[in-house]
């Protein structure tokens, strides 16, 4: 009998999911450049020349046997030493190989990292807006996701709820920052207070409260943002890294979980993550991935399109009167809607081929999340019909004519 | 705190893992070449050159956001749509895109598998002898793994001991043909006989018993070799395949698993699977392997030297009086050692720098197994020293003179 539990999750397909799903449909109807589809984290900038290059040149030079051999389970030791030495020079870390663990992606780490930390039953904290897969992150490992709601003020984070939630069985707690779907990067102010109550926590209950840092945004960083690096800040940190964004190689699966040098057994995380993969069939990430990224460590994609997107969209969002917080970095955006309920707000949108997530999927009714990963001549082509959503479905009017109206 | 399950886990090191740090040491001594590593099962024949093109060609000329982006949980469908295609065609099949599931290698299409068609407290039946990883893809799941005994003799199914571990719990049967560590082939009058008793168990039960059957090996069958589809036979049946053996890319992590088209919900498991790899953060193997793999499909490396290595160690084992089943496929051995305790067996042979693993590690006490998948020249110069260690530990001597003695 195939599991009745894995059957019913077939039922509930992801909201993000049937958003994109309805888009394409429109796109064969009135033409995929007419779509204005913001649903998906999509990375849109090409992949950095020199990373083609050096596949291309690995796969001339390299020993086949070497390029597609097996790799350890915890990565390929020469691997895990140069992203080791990258991190530490880049953050002043004092990472060493052992404290490296390869992953498929920001997802594989993190899903790891809980299991990680936490025994069946124990509570794992997160902030609202989150990323929805966090719920079978968690679920899947027996422990319990607590959600502090919003600070939907600066989306930093909302301290007095958190202290609520606080208790003995919370044994870790899982951040994001850059945030998705915010846009918000939690600030040096916040991740310290942050680690002052954490210590005093660990303090009062007698044992150690692990930080999950969820950071496949960390290179996507705006102009003049304050964006610490969250493992110096508390020691008991696992910061989980993917190269999907910042290298645009979402479908290469790579990433990696570093455990903080002082954490409560450090050098033990990575070969437990190795254990944990045996049970679920993973091993490691591909071979050549691996020895390619590492090869490039520090390059990135043309991150700044991602920039010129938020300031148009940002722009035009303050001057039609929305309530929304400046994005730090990412690709996304977190605007409050024009009513109450954004699934509706996001319905009437579809109208004009304006295809938003409702923030209720995030944990956050009533905002809507903007995936801004396309290409910035579709963003302009796209205010305008944002501004007639506004206008015929909610009567509000820009503060100032727009400079150049394309419609 | 850190998980105690993974951490005590960390302590029970693999015995095949322990036999090849132990070679790596010996070889720093002696030097590589004068250790006759028969424990790991590592492909040692090149990757064929025509993936190796294929690889820089898609590098050259395919768009990257195409070739580097998200596949589909379930895989990229026009890559399913092919490897349906191939099976069809090869076998006789009729899947379709819906029937495939993209795996990380055979081991997560295992584990996905019983996860699939199982809840926990099933149980899940395998065959000693039997690759130990089983172990932990069935307990992750909450299921139970029941082994019976090996069928000393042949190494095919012994029915009798199968009868008497059935029972309405067993929802899944574990088969590996060609198998690791015997070699062994089941025979298409084995695979019949199973597939009758397992449907008439079906009936008696009132449920599904699904055929999981793990075939990494399949594209590595020596000549004459009866070596059925196991699918063909089965309706409740999933075929668990990885590239890693038959391209010699097993760090690439591509494998899939097969429904057939006639099981119960036949086109859920895929989509199921996508979910069960949503929680284990897994997502999908690497996009410009599945996209390179699909456009070379049937292609092989050159596996005939896995043959020629096979003949030489039998027929030099036979000579040396040892009882051994001769292997039908894959690029192993499995002979019954020359004492009782086999672990004592490999632990005398280690004097001679032989390296082989004792049966006990798959469920097989009294048997080891040797991996072949090393270089010819290097079987040749093993023989002599196989021949020392079971003349003076055992006091064995060959049948004939060998032809040429290199030592």
């Amino acid at each position: 009998m195939v599991s009745q539990k894995y059957k019913e999750l077939l039922g509930a397909k992801s909201v993000i999911r049937q958003m994109s799903e309805w888009a394409a449909g429109r796109a064969k109807e009135i033409g995929m450049e007419n779509v204005f589809d913001f649903s998906l984290g999509n990375p849109s900038v090409a992949v950095p020349q020199a990373f083609t290059d050096k596949m291309i040149e690995l796969l001339q030079t390299r020993d086949t046997m070497e390029l597609h051999g097996y790799s350890q389970s915890q990565g390929i030791p020469a691997v895990r030493a140069k992203f080791a030495a990258y991190l530490n020079r880049t953050y002043g870390m004092a990472y060493t190989a052992e404290h490296l663990f390869m992953t498929t992606g920001a997802a594989g780490a993190v899903a790891h990292a809980v299991r990680a930390v936490t025994q069946p039953g124990d509570e794992v904290i997160t902030f609202a807006p989150y990323f929805p897969e966090y719920n079978h992150y968690v679920n899947q490992t027996g422990a319990v996701l607590k959600v502090v709601p919003a600070d939907t003020r600066q989306f930093q984070i909302n301290f007095e709820e958190l202290e609520k939630l606080l208790n003995p069985k919370t044994m870790a707690l899982l951040v994001n920052t850059p945030n998705n779907p915010s846009g918000t990067v939690y600030s040096t102010e916040t991740i310290k207070r942050l680690a002052q109550l954490l210590e005093a926590k660990q303090q009062e209950y007698g044992h150690d409260i692990f930080l999950i840092s969820d950071e496949p945004y960390r290179d996507i960083i705006f102009e003049g943002v304050d964006a610490p690096y969250v493992s110096k800040y508390y020691d008991n940190s696992l910061s989980c890294y993917s190269f999907a964004k910042s290298l645009s190689i979402p479908g290469e699966r790579l990433g990696y979980i570093a455990a903080n040098p002082n954490c409560t057994d450090s050098e033990l995380i990575s070969p437990m993550c190795a254990q944990i993969s045996r049970g679920i069939g993973h091993n490691c990430p591909p071979s050549i991935i691996q020895i390619a990224v590492a090869e490039v460590l520090g390059l990135t994609s043309d991150l700044s399109v991602y920039e010129t997107n938020m300031k148009l969209i940002y722009d035009e969002l303050v001057q039609l009167g929305f309530e929304v917080v400046k994005p730090g970095g990412t690709f996304y955006i977190f605007p409050k809607a024009l009513e109450g309920d954004a699934v509706a707000f996001c319905k009437k949108a579809m109208k004009y081929d304006l295809v938003l997530v409702p923030g209720d999927t995030f944990g956050c009714p009533g905002y809507f999340r903007m995936a801004y990963c396309i290409e910035t001549e579709k963003v302009r082509r796209a205010m305008p019909a944002m501004r007639r959503f506004v206008e015929l479905e909610y009567n509000m009017k820009r503060i100032s004519k727009p400079a150049k109206d394309a419609d």
